[in-house]
């Protein structure tokens, strides 16, 4: 039997869920209503003890008043994170944007004490920021190790593609964080890097055996334990040889018998968010609670529905299915790790009326985001491309509703702009680019004509399965140079994706690359490849006249 | 010889500049940082004395925020308005964003005292959402008459399409807003709606005399100012039989003889921003503001440099070329107007700890969106469009950087994908759809097979040109009928191209018209024209599966 709505065991259990919300104000403002609940369900829920929110969207000023907002609903000590693996700016408008971890994965092969040094200040810009807009818990570092290009999930998300690299950077990660006095989340264990599949849309199956594991994918695990990280987020993979029938999130081989008896890891254990298809394709909110939790797990990340998580929850602790001191055991996991970033987080609510007011961004976070640019910046070929009358700046994005690479003062698209380029936007919305050729796969006469730039913003997105690396952009790299109208190329993201092209690229054409898509990284490249002169006025031009909407 | 920076003279004519900021917190964040103030600029400019401000872009959050700064950083009370002629939510998100003025025309046609009772309410929530954000004026009523259907910069802005109509609609829109204690401002003195040309990109020439503009474009400013209107802005044109050197924002012809001395206006007269093309063209900042000024201007809006303004009008004060009196009789009018409003806005702050966390939308605001956009809805053909496994939904967007009418929620994307359309958006930055041939303008091969509904967003903008009306969408309805493969047709916005496209609509060809080009006015357009089945389960299904960027 159910208990009543308001049951201490019910209060108990709710503590230990993370439900999801938007950093907005209004209902109406919410960019993934579906799984994000209304204010008038987040009430209801904090005010019977959900203990946990996850946050995405919204300006970071939105998100300071959000997490207070969110503090006086609740009541008792609530658990706040985001996603902000790369900075508060990611997510939250405002913040300080950074290079994907993997930049300096890449830089660590060149010089690993400066390597280190970047990612402690990394972890310290994000923490920091974190902190003041109110958020105590941040979802990073991420320590798979990406040991698959093909990898559509994790990709650039990892600081590295080596053991050594992941597990040093990850560690200077996450003592930047604690020097800012937040909590972080090492993830996706046992690790999310050798896979070809997404998560997201389907539940990936790995062969490795718990040697393989132990000499690759945990060692950058067992190096932030040791680092002293707070939380470690489950991954949604079946690992075959250690559990034939449940996904890791659901696995008392993998949570119970190597998370807690092999590496004796004593914090948090948090499901990643189960709201994924890899798990709800085959289990309901409860059910996967249920088994998230016997298996190991002390938090429930976006369960597809909050009651009827804590209600199966309520039933297993109630019939015995999941003995007590389990849910005694997570309580007070819980209740220290928020004992640890209490006296930060306190100190922030008594300067919270003067600092509401001071920009988030600092000097010093503006002079990192420049600096990690800087210093993963390729340039196979410094241009500069010749200016043109007629020239196509093609530029390839992920989705443009809203686009969250490109402004109407973004510079990769005012500075081609200024050197007489024509700007043509590709989005899997818009009207396609491809004919029904393999070796001619752009259909040209869809462009115009001239010289073509093209910009490739590719790092292989979530949800997005593999379907960036479909688009033939080696044919079509080949195709324009042989017909003599490639101006120039770069690619913001993925390596993998630029060393595939810069293979096939004639000599003398201005190429670039940045493992960043933000604006810092556009200016950088553009300011390579383009007439400096021209760039240099181009300042904060804007590509239309417009100064209204 | 230019005055000390803080002299006194100098202070006085601060006083009189209205500048351009974002309603964003940080620089970084501005969408138009060519026409927006730096904090810092800002900073000094308010501590030099300069006494208002136009905001533009941020949520409604951010808004109430920086009016709050703003105030701080000045010290001496503030104009701060906004351009929120559609409701608050036109200009800042979480506000209410209302159908355009004209719906209101037109139902004014068949039920003036709907129309009117609807035009107050619209003023009303206009009114309460600024004042609650902090804003202490909104710009508008639009008096202008659009008698011109071709106008590309007031079209559905007006009110109506005669004297009668927007006379009372704008009277009745005014008193709204004077019930909330805000000021309004009616524009563009002297009427801007018989212009074929956009004064952001030149300046218009008209050839009316002062009997033809009493007999239709004055009418609404005269009612308006018996209904008290506490503003009146200027337009940039050029009415050369009235004064053939200047445009009527500069003309002592226009401002001192037509509108202070014939129609005895005793408010404050502002001009329209500077920083036009139709203006700068021909003046720079100075000349501009001295000559605005010295036509009987009080308020000088967006001068292109705000310190050249002060400059120059100073020393035309101490020269002697523009009387002393005038400063004072400006400043006493800008006094008179914040003495109006003071009352409600101090009221306002000493309320706003409380209200701050209220949501700014109330239940009302929101039927009152919906009821405008239920009156001027007007179904042609009912539909229902035949679901369809390889229909094209293809919308056409001004741009999408961002897009201000759709998101991935939009009810245009997901009511027709869940009826069985792939969405193809069309806007200016994307792949053309258009071939060379005027009878089959729509290169359909590039749209792919199967039926096409056609969704429309055209309204006419500024800084657009006529380049709406060059899109060939009357042949291209004829050529999608001709191959069979017209599904539905709607056109959110502009009634003229709507009576254009439906005279060759071929009959039972399902299609519809809103004046509104919001989620609201999408969702009830496509719930005609749909299978209600499918719109009933859609609720806020987004278009693609994410749940993360």
């Amino acid at each position: 039997m159910s208990p009543p709505i308001q049951s201490p065991l019910r209060r108990q259990v709710a503590e230990l869920l993370v439900v999801r919300a938007s950093g907005h104000a209004s209902d109406d403002q919410r960019r993934y209503p579906k799984w994000e609940l209304s204010n008038a369900e987040l009430k209801r829920l904090l005010a019977e003890g959900v203990g946990g929110v996850i946050l995405l969207g919204g300006t970071s000023n939105e998100i300071r008043h959000r997490c207070k907002k969110l503090r006086q609903w609740a009541k008792a000590p609530l658990l706040l994170c985001a996603d902000v693996e790369e900075g508060v700016g990611q997510r939250f408008e405002g913040g300080t944007w950074l290079v994907p971890p993997m930049a300096l994965g890449r830089l660590y092969q060149e010089d690993q004490r400066r390597a280190a040094n970047l990612a402690e200040r990394y972890g310290r810009c994000t923490g920091h920021q974190a902190r003041r807009c109110g958020l105590n818990w941040v979802l990073a570092p991420v320590c798979d190790v990406n040991n698959n290009p093909a990898n559509p999930v994790i990709n650039v998300r990892a600081w590295g593609e080596d053991t050594a690299t992941v597990s040093s950077l990850a560690c200077a990660f996450q003592q930047g964080l604690a020097a800012e006095g937040v909590l972080g989340c090492a993830k996706h264990f046992p690790g999310h890097g050798n896979t070809g599949m997404d998560s997201h849309l389907q539940l990936p199956v790995l062969d490795d055996n718990l040697r393989q594991l132990m000499e690759l994918e945990l060692v950058p695990f067992q190096a932030v334990m040791k680092a002293g990280i707070d939380s470690i987020m489950t991954a949604h993979l079946l690992m075959r040889n250690l559990d034939a029938s449940s996904p890791a999130t659901l696995s008392p081989a993998v949570l119970q018998d190597i998370l807690r008896r092999q590496l004796k890891f004593e914090g948090l254990v948090v499901t990643d968010a189960l709201v994924m298809r890899a798990i709800t394709q085959s289990y309901n909110a409860g059910e996967a609670a249920v088994m998230a939790f016997a298996a190991g797990a002390d938090l429930i990340l976006m369960p597809e529905n909050a009651d009827d998580a804590i209600e199966a929850l309520c039933e297993a602790l109630q019939s015995g299915q999941i003995p007590m001191q389990r849910l005694h055991a997570s309580q007070e996991r819980r209740r220290e790790a928020l004992q640890k970033v209490g006296t930060s987080t306190a100190k922030l609510a008594l300067k919270d009326s003067t600092s509401i007011d001071k920009p988030l961004e600092r000097d010093e976070d503006r002079a990192l985001a420049r600096e990690l640019v800087t210093a993963s910046l390729k340039i196979h070929h410094p241009g500069p491309v010749t200016p043109t009358e007629s020239g196509i700046n093609l530029l390839r994005v992920d989705g443009v509703l809203p686009c969250s690479v490109l402004t109407a003062t973004a510079p990769a698209l005012v500075l081609p702009s200024e050197a007489g380029f024509q700007s043509l936007l590709y989005h899997p919305l818009g009207i396609s680019p491809w004919q029904d050729d393999r070796d001619q796969p752009l259909a040209l006469e869809r462009l115009g004509i001239g010289p073509v730039m093209l910009q490739l913003f590719l790092r292989g997105n979530p949800f997005r399965g593999d379907q960036d690396r479909h688009e033939p952009w080696v044919a079509t790299v080949k195709q324009l140079q042989q017909q003599k109208r490639l101006a120039g190329l770069v690619v913001y993201g993925s390596p993998y994706i630029w060393d595939e092209l810069i293979e096939v690229l004639n000599i003398g054409i201005p190429a670039a690359y940045s493992p960043g898509q933000m604006p810092e990284a556009q200016r950088q490249v553009l300011t390579c490849l383009l007439q400096p002169a021209q760039v240099q006025s181009s300042a904060q031009t804007p590509l239309f006249q417009d100064f209204t909407d």
